[in-house]
């Protein structure tokens, strides 16, 4: 039978500023990337969140970023990757620790917003990021974007790594994602959603907007929480997945 | 040989921001309490102190505290024990990764300012910070004013504990350490910090500011590394205790 | 006829962090309590919240707030009174800065949170938030609690002072509101909120909870922009007032 | 007899982080750049700074930055000029409303840091920073680097502007500030400062760090406060001017 992760950001909530429906998307996947203070997040929120994801038997992992609430953790900041490394660490251990107050353990660590994408293609950053997790454990695996260099310096790295591909954003033929400044950039039918993951799931394809087919392989998918419908679109994605025979777990469950 | 910790609070600067003499001190002290972003200190901070100390065979404690990187943890916020336990957790964290990264273990806890205060009253806020050790390692040693509710909490928790004397603080005829209000409160004299640093550990005795022997076991000495002269006192210290034929060392070396 | 003013609280996003209706809501009072860093705001929402106002011809005021972002300003902070009336005047200071370059003055000042709270039976409190406001300018007007410290506060300054009741919390027999634990504590029926705030404009009465009438003098009514249904609830109200010839504008307007 | 402005950075204290020697170069220079709240300085530091500067007869000025607390405003954050005029009306405005508490009005505006690096070049920055004073008050001076962009964009606005030169930086033959990775950017000795401010205030020509004299109007002299002996550089070069019959005195005094 086939499987494929299904991963969500969540846990981006921060102290009374409320985000996302974690609630309403978590039951639906397999993973969760938990924001751990850098953009988001603190830790009642990463308390909170953690114990959510255990209860619905859902993996968890950590989410670090350039340290920029204001911003959070969109915009590029001019940390060197030695700097980088640092806040990623403190990131992810400030997040371990909590999970292991529930008895989590994190399974995989996957960079966020401007800091995912600088590590998508900056080979330093890349590796700094990699350094990070090696130190932390050996055993978590680093999740990139699909063909990018944080992949690449995960392999080099000796870390599991997971590739990842995503179920709402459009792909242009050449393989990126499309720009978020275009208005079709984000897939809001669920069914597209549905049929996009399946595509890539069992087929290793994606369909670009210009209608070329690309050979796409991923071990996990992402589905943003916190787009309007996210959670509609996260119950539709699972039972496609479902009906259409494909398991949702996580790496190594 | 008899033998003594010495411990300092340091890595208490904050980006451009400079605070203590860490080069100074260090040498000196068998241990050292590491800020951890609570009131002070920074992911790039944290690694600079954590290795400097591994170089010099410093024993690497956290040393967490009320989020108040204004106020620098000398205020009492209020929050409940259960956020106390979570902001605690995730500061042992990010400095226990961080330590990870240069090869060292986190060896004890010391709850820094107000919430060292408090938690040495308050059997509610010291049960939630031993919560947090526990949840982290059961390895790890609370560092806890002599006599406190926190060491009682350690103890109940199951935790190694560490009770804690000053060097350099005055003590009041009950047994308190005399207000800082009072401009005696800070002993500042490289000789009485010797002295009473001595009776302390050869004798379980301190000299209360009115002269009454008090008796006092402790089993770590605090040397604040953030007065003037601190470096001076802080290698008179070692260098009276040597001559005392006490040795300075952390617990378990 | 009979003239009532509205305010609302708005501006209170941060960054990326969306918080409140200010769009459904705003369009329906006549005065604007404007965050302005404390506990939400930032300059550039400011900005968009002044220039929204000006549009609407909204009268904006400064919400100063204990400075605490995570805390949303709800927590008492360890603040002497001299140190309140300094961040109470860099909040407005900013904030009224940002207004004139909108050619925007700032009419009034009501403190967020806890802060109205404590000022409210606090005379050291108040009197330093007093301070600020005339230090700032003798022609703004002070906001308060109906009967408060902080109204007396104002008057003793000599500042002009709007005392303020509320459209959408219940009131207790002794003239306190209801706290917000209760489940009635707020009154969700536009149809209720349109009846309380009728009866205290036009007859200076409010109808306690058990069913005691009340007198209540008020200069200016509060409508909540947070809660759900907080836009149907201000054009209720607005309708509501002006049926019962009740016009809805700010003081001096 | 000629007269020039000796300024200084000072306030930048934040919370209990102490920076600079401001008791001890403020009462020889003639302007203060108060930092409010960008890269330093809190409200109760821009208070006790203000107070001083008034005692001092100091004339007091805003030194806004870009929002990096933690970079001590150093680093070139992605902000956009209208972003950029947001935060820095907002820091203008906090100072100015705890300035008139003391009585004291701002009299110039000097961007922070990387702020004023970037102003120096990049003219749509030069300009947001210009709009942002002009909102304030036309009668606020802006401060730039001489022959500057900033210059420039304030001259075009309609404000009065002061050209800037340095007293204890080295210049290269193009006129540019030698870069600070250079040991010898700084100029530490006393004497040097002295001849290269009576240089450029009596003859308009800087002597460049390879021989070359350099013309250089300046209508003010910045003296670096957080370098070490700055207080022991900062009297001998108010002792040196007077020697040389140069009064120091703030524009319009």
């Amino acid at each position: 039978m086939i499987a494929i992760d299904l991963n969500c950001d969540c846990g981006e909530s921060y102290g009374a500023f409320q985000v996302g429906d974690d609630e309403g998307v978590l039951p639906f996947v397999s993973s969760a990337n938990v924001a751990c203070g850098g953009h988001a997040g603190d830790p009642l929120v990463m308390r909170r969140t953690v114990r959510r994801c255990r209860e619905l038997g859902v993996a968890v992992g950590a989410h670090p970023s350039y340290p920029d609430l204001h911003g959070f953790g969109r915009r590029v900041l001019p940390l060197s990757p030695d700097e980088i490394e640092d806040w990623v660490l403190a990131q992810i251990g400030a997040l371990a620790a909590i999970a292991r107050a529930e008895q989590v353990e994190l399974r995989h660590v996957k960079p966020h917003g401007a800091l995912y994408n600088v590590a998508a293609r900056d080979h330093a950053v890349a590796a700094a990021i990699a350094r990070a997790v090696v130190a932390f454990s050996r055993e978590v695996a680093l999740v990139g974007l699909a063909g990018s260099a944080l992949i690449a310096a995960g392999i080099e790295a000796g870390l599991p790594v997971l590739a990842e591909a995503f179920a709402d954003r459009a792909y242009e033929a050449d393989g990126r994602l499309r720009d978020r400044r275009h208005p079709d950039a984000l897939i809001i039918d669920p069914a597209a959603c549905v049929a996009q993951t399946i595509s890539i799931a069992r087929d290793g394809v994606v369909i670009a907007i210009d209608g070329t087919p690309l050979p796409l392989r991923a071990d996990t998918i992402c589905l943003h929480g916190d787009t309007p419908g996210a959670a509609a679109r996260a119950a539709a994605l699972r039972q496609g997945l479902t009906a259409a025979g494909i398991s949702v777990r996580a790496p190594g469950q």
